[in-house]
């Protein structure tokens, strides 16, 4: 078969040729020999952040030792990482913090929701979110849930809207924005104008978002948000993460991780809390230096697109991307049984298409995944119950920053021959498909 | 006046010379020119941990992205880091889990305390604490308490002995073991003893403790504990904390921040949380890799110790170190105004001496602590309510890792030539005293 003039590997050469953001993957440190789909999950090393490390830990730590708290700004760190952030996702200075866990940070803002929503309406009691939300999520919403006396109600995604219109009794609508298996991707304003309409408070999890697609928190006039420091912030393994309340309800009640670094004068050390103003109460614990510090070299990398149109131009490219990974799916593996699970219309997907194997068991997708990475092609496997409707899938991540369009057309390429090879099926593939 | 023998310089480089814990300071790189006597609140480097965290960064993340989750170990860090600290507290390998910081650790378990305590007792609804406990455990337990319908009781140490005899109310007793202030250590069998004798669980802080005196939860019979990692476990600015639950607790109930890494299968992303059994079911988010990382390398220079003694040895040399600056406070300070406001028997004795300031006001121990850095000689400064009962203080550390006798000697007289100069009345030094 003759493939279309746009999808050959030199057409894909000659659109990174004359991409406005191709320099910008020379921010990063890449493997040698591996074509990195996976920056959903973890994001690739940033070239700046290894000197910083090693600064903050030899000459801050090292030789500053106990001083650089000032002298070094580490106190300042999750506020002045979380403007960064807030750059992204439409926050305005003072209003999103860096600190903990992204499930830490649900907890306190779901809390908060919680008690906001109880505040207004003791008959609401009810948290909403989508059943196939990442399960963190859920499990954590499973126990404010109980702490508060609500409930935790899973629905599909398409049956929300008619769920909050049934009956005034939800609180909350926790959702994340851009769905971790399907790669879908909600209109943020509109949803939020749903649960709004229906008298909830609305929750968003920025963790495929943030760096990935535009984001504006204040401009849909969201309630709470997080979000993951290590997926497209390029923060490393187990960054910190981020909060943010909208400035309506940052001052309101005292979330219950109740830690000094919340106190409104936290070197006063006196025995009952005073609440800081504003979003400084979400913080708790000391500040995880190191890991902030190598957070701030990664959301760097995404903030050095602002000259070349920052989120909007990345979103572009994004795009781009996965229409071509589509294009280039349907042309090459028409008869693989893989079937897109991902949203077609570019603007309910967010960065990432997954492929569904085929229900009747004949591909064994843990394989085939660790026979592409074996080839160097980095995705990620994730179970399904196997169904046509929750398949087994291949997720594959596209990160606008340094991911190029003859990567993705090297990627199908690589799928393509490992399934028509049948190499999946060697033993070393297979071997470890229990372990999943 | 002629010093003792014992209290000269040279007899201080005597003991230095025959120390056979010496060589453990070679695990460190210390600053040119200061002497640190504030490991009691940020630990020194390690010399491994900046190559192992390079390590983890540009190869373990650079190179091996997402895959280093198993190939490098990563998400075994909790436990195995966890069993590390273990050995030096008298936990067994897989009752201790290092995650997140000591405020959101100590949510965790006094959050399962005040279930387990409600579930034997409904009546027992006052958790009870020491008013000069450090203050984030105090904003933590406000918070846990107000959750569950409890109160929070702050009373002198010495009075809770009385307190417990007096009603059969208290669910839980919440003490750090070394006080952050006075430096006083309680004696953990005992108290503990005293706790459960008045039908309380008992729950123990060890940041000043872990690294820095013998500890044994399982001997004392304990029933929950936190620690910190960046004091004398030397794991670096934020360093994450650990937790740990006594095995008959620790499978009971599950803590309210029930994040997927607590889960009984994190990876198979099911809508509903199961806990893990043990104590996995203290994690909550994603590990951060680096933070544990350097931790590592901070807790191997305290286990590098075993061959020569372990903790015991260690804590032999603190206790000759603090009594070497008591001594030299005596002879060199007598006439300063300044008080001894540490515990003078060794036994009731951290790892720190804390001087108080005059309550006349005649010496401003900010500046006198400012004027002391300035000079090389790092303690810190905490203030009181200025009265004799609680001073102003001087807070010194003794690291036995790394502190040497010619320290203790060196910082007396620093000190001692800063207050008879009047140098601390500088501008320079008081102009910041209001930022306190």
């Amino acid at each position: 078969m003759t493939a279309p003039q746009n999808l050959t590997r030199a057409a894909c050469a000659a659109r990174d040729a004359a991409d406005p953001l191709a320099p910008l993957r020379e921010q990063f440190d890449l493997p040698a020999g591996v074509n990195y789909l996976d920056g959903n999950s973890l994001g690739v090393l940033p070239r700046a952040t290894a000197a910083r490390v090693q600064d903050v830990v030899t000459q801050e730590w090292g030789q500053g030792l106990i001083r650089s708290w000032n002298s070094a700004g580490w106190i300042d760190l999750p506020r002045r990482v979380g403007d960064k952030i807030g750059r992204l996702v439409g926050a305005a200075p003072g209003e999103l913090v860096v600190a903990d866990s992204t499930s830490v940070n649900l907890f306190k803002v779901l809390s908060a929701a919680a008690r906001i929503a109880q505040a207004n309406d003791p008959a609401r009691r009810v948290i909403v979110s989508e059943r196939s939300n990442f399960p963190t999520d859920l499990y954590i919403a499973e126990s404010v849930a109980a702490q508060h006396g609500m409930v935790l109600e899973l629905h599909e995604i398409d049956a929300i809207p008619a769920r909050l219109a049934q009956a005034a009794d939800v609180a909350v609508l926790m959702l994340t924005q851009v769905n971790y298996r399907s790669g879908r991707m909600a209109d943020m304003a509109t949803v939020t104008a749903q649960a709004h309409a229906a008298g909830a408070l609305m929750l968003w999890d920025l963790a495929h978002s943030a760096g990935a697609v535009p984001v504006d928190l204040n401009g849909a006039n969201a309630d709470f948000a997080v979000g993951c420091g290590y997926k497209y912030l390029n923060g490393g393994p187990g960054a910190p993460a981020f909060c943010w309340a909208h400035p309506r309800h940052a001052d309101r009640f005292w979330q219950p991780l109740s830690g000094w670094m919340g106190h409104a004068a936290p070197f006063v050390f006196e025995p009952g809390y005073r609440p800081a103003p504003g979003m400084q109460r979400y913080l708790c614990g000391t500040p995880q230096v190191i890991g902030m510090s190598a957070l701030e070299c990664g959301v760097n990398t995404v903030l050095a697109a602002e000259p070349l149109g920052g989120m909007a131009a990345l979103r572009a490219k994004s795009v781009a991307l996965s229409e071509l990974f589509i294009a280039l799916v349907r042309q090459e593996l028409a008869h693989s049984g893989l079937s897109i699970h991902t949203p077609l219309d570019p603007a309910q997907r967010g960065s990432q298409v997954s492929l569904g194997v085929p229900a009747d068991g004949s591909v064994d997708g843990y394989a085939v995944m660790q026979a592409l990475i074996a080839r160097g092609v980095i995705g990620d496997y994730r179970a399904g119950d196997g169904t046509a409707a929750e398949p087994h899938l291949l997720r594959f991540g596209f990160t606008p920053l340094y991911t190029r369009f003859v990567d993705v057309f090297d990627a199908i390429q690589t799928l393509a021959d490992v399934l028509a090879s049948g190499e999946w099926r060697e033993a070393r593939f297979m071997a470890k498909a229990a372990v999943t």
